[in-house]
């Protein structure tokens, strides 16, 4: 279902219009969402006041930027005052998993505006999975009755690695299918915007930073769920290493010799120590009668002792192996988030006891080690940050701004 | 011996003078060190040609820019051509050892003018050590024949680690009466430049990435010496981490239970199982006669069996936790220095046994795990690096460039 372009060509009233790229450079002034009159922004940028009112009416055409209101008046008519208008546009933000996907439409300052879960086996490949995401994403856009020229772009969240410049998955061991797949080409035939596609756990990192950490300069985030990984962000940024894979913590040996055999074919990885999954199976061998990460939660949230004590010496393995984290990358804070994370305090405390005994002191001083804030949104709203980023940066305002996109 | 800046205030014929802004952001086109014409420099910036001109004779002043000679002639006069000329000011480069200095000044190509290597005990405490080092740097000067207000700035990086904004060690454990000790400001009465100061692992990361690989994005280097310590290269950027500690190899469990004491009051670290000290350790308890990090390297090198066996499998529990960095930042190339990386391929084969057993392929499809090439010289390049990143930015340009510190 290609998407017309000559269609939103011709500006219509209420419609987005094409903005020059001087009024693109005054955007990025407002974007930190603070109501500002035409004489603050000539007094910031030094420009004249008539160059600074022709740039207003462009931002003003383009709707993402609205009037506010008016500031108090020093004598006479008060000014009137402009911000970032971040329902301007909005943006499809998916999350796919590997038996569950979370479809959500934000807003350009990553609010989620609706979402919907859906059961999807990532197995079933990229064909049935992104037709499966895009049938959910179009009846969520009718529901909010925005048109589609309104769509500033899609983020989407993989479980595996991603090259970033293409967004294909590279090698991705648990979907199958899905081998250097077009994802955005695939897509852009629904949805002929800017698609940008990562990591699940480097965009959760990313959702977190974003809406709950934003002036955290290095920041990990741990998923644990049925596999163990982590997303980086070091000086403000988010990390990916030159194959996109980067903060595989499930594939480090635990430091104890430990020879539990993993998927991958070596012995004592994390993932499989301390996984989810692990857990799991070794609560088996004792007979519980569990199978997935939800039956693991309820039976440690419902206290037994058994349970509370595997969760947390997988807490201890995990900080064994974060502990070397912590010495190399010095974060200020670790969130620990996936579906395990769920079991709450148990094990964060394993996790606390092994980083804060082996790191190195001056490492740990101030660092927290805490869950995560954003109520299994973390992907979603990192997959919007993505998007968001993307269009709203000086090279790619001018994308959303103007007649092609809008 | 704290410098006047009223002196050297006037402009005088041959000595830099102001540069205005404007003429700084040309210069940023010109840091590449080709030459071009104003012709060229038009087209690229769209500016006037007598824009173009005006900005060209206050870069001419500032010496910053030097006449290259003539382009080919499209007919009339030829016309003249200009390119950043590096010799226009020098760096004070510094790499303070435990045990050892070397003391450098550099151009702002970070090319080595002349240097000196100095015995000198970290422990002595700050005022020594800088002092001894002020007085090499300051015949080093004279040796040149340069004047002071030709000093762009000074690097220096200390075996410890170092507060990155205010340039002060932080709990370092092998310096006593370090502990945030004001270097910049100390070094500033004799030198009244900007004073840049980082660990000595971070900026012999940033020699060799600046010299040997400037494209290469995600780079980590690792010294060997009587410690184990790695400087990080991720997404073209040196990083530091939130207290300055990233990098920290050298405390890292080894994944094989080992449960060697180290210093730091854990066990089984790398540093305490795999460093030159550690090795010289087990060697003596063989009945061999080493004592420094230089014994090793000779030993090794006359093939001795016991010896070479002992490097190689120090190599291979270094590269056990080179594995989980791999896992974790997915860098493209490893850099193996430090004095007993001199030993040579011995080390770097144990190091690379591990490393592609344990890291995942993805990873180490197209990883590199090589020996250093700058010679010795890492630190004193990483620190002039330092300098010139700063001073040569938009931000740092004036300050050189204009009569204060002309």
């Amino acid at each position: 279902m290609a998407i017309s372009h000559a269609a939103a060509a011709r500006p219509r009233p209420g419609t987005p219009q094409a903005l020059p790229s001087s009024a693109g450079s005054l955007f990025q002034l407002l974007r930190d969402g603070a109501p500002r009159t035409r004489a603050d922004l000539a007094a910031v940028t030094g420009l004249a006041r008539s160059t600074i009112s022709a740039r207003v009416e462009d931002l003003l055409g383009s709707t993402l930027v609205a009037p506010t209101g008016e500031a108090a008046s020093t004598g006479g008519r008060p000014p009137a005052t402009f911000a970032f208008n971040p329902g301007a546009r909005f943006v499809l933000a998916v999350d796919l998993g590997v038996s569950h996907a979370r479809v959500a439409l934000t807003d350009l300052a990553n609010r989620v505006l609706v979402e919907q879960m859906l059961d999807q086996d990532i197995a079933a490949g990229p064909a049935a999975v992104l037709g499966a995401v895009t049938d959910v994403a179009l009846r969520l856009i009718g529901e909010v009755g925005r048109p589609l020229a309104d769509l500033a772009g899609v983020g989407i969240g993989l479980p595996g690695p991603v090259e970033h410049d293409s967004g294909r998955p590279t090698s991705p061991p648990v979907m199958p299918g899905w081998d250097r797949f077009d994802v955005p080409g695939h897509l852009r035939e629904t949805f002929p915007v800017p698609i940008l596609v990562d990591n699940d756990v480097n965009i959760m990192a990313l959702g977190e930073h974003e809406t709950v950490y934003p002036d955290v300069e290095d920041m990990v985030l741990v998923k644990i769920a049925s596999g163990i990984g982590a997303g980086i962000i070091s000086d403000g940024r988010l990390q990916r290493g030159a194959q996109g894979a980067a903060g595989d913590l499930g594939h480090i040996a635990v430091p104890d010799g430990n020879d539990t055999l993993c998927t991958c074919g070596n012995v004592g990885c994390l993932e499989a120590v301390a996984s989810g999954a692990a857990v799991a199976a070794k609560l088996r061998e004792q007979g519980y009668e569990i199978s997935t990460n939800a039956d693991l939660v309820e039976l440690v949230r419902s206290g037994d002792r058994v349970a509370v004590q595997s969760v947390r010496q997988a807490g201890r393995e995990i900080g064994a192996v974060l502990a070397g984290l912590v010495n190399l990358l010095n974060p200020s804070v670790i969130v620990i988030g996936g579906v395990v994370a769920a079991v709450g305090e148990h094990l964060l405390a394993g996790i606390r006891e092994s980083v804060y005994s082996r790191s190195l002191p001056l490492a740990t001083q101030h660092l927290r080690i805490v869950g995560s804030r954003t109520e299994g949104r973390a992907g979603v709203l990192g997959a919007s940050a993505l998007v968001t980023q993307h269009v709203l940066s000086p090279e790619g305002i001018n994308a959303i701004a103007g007649p092609d996109a809008g």
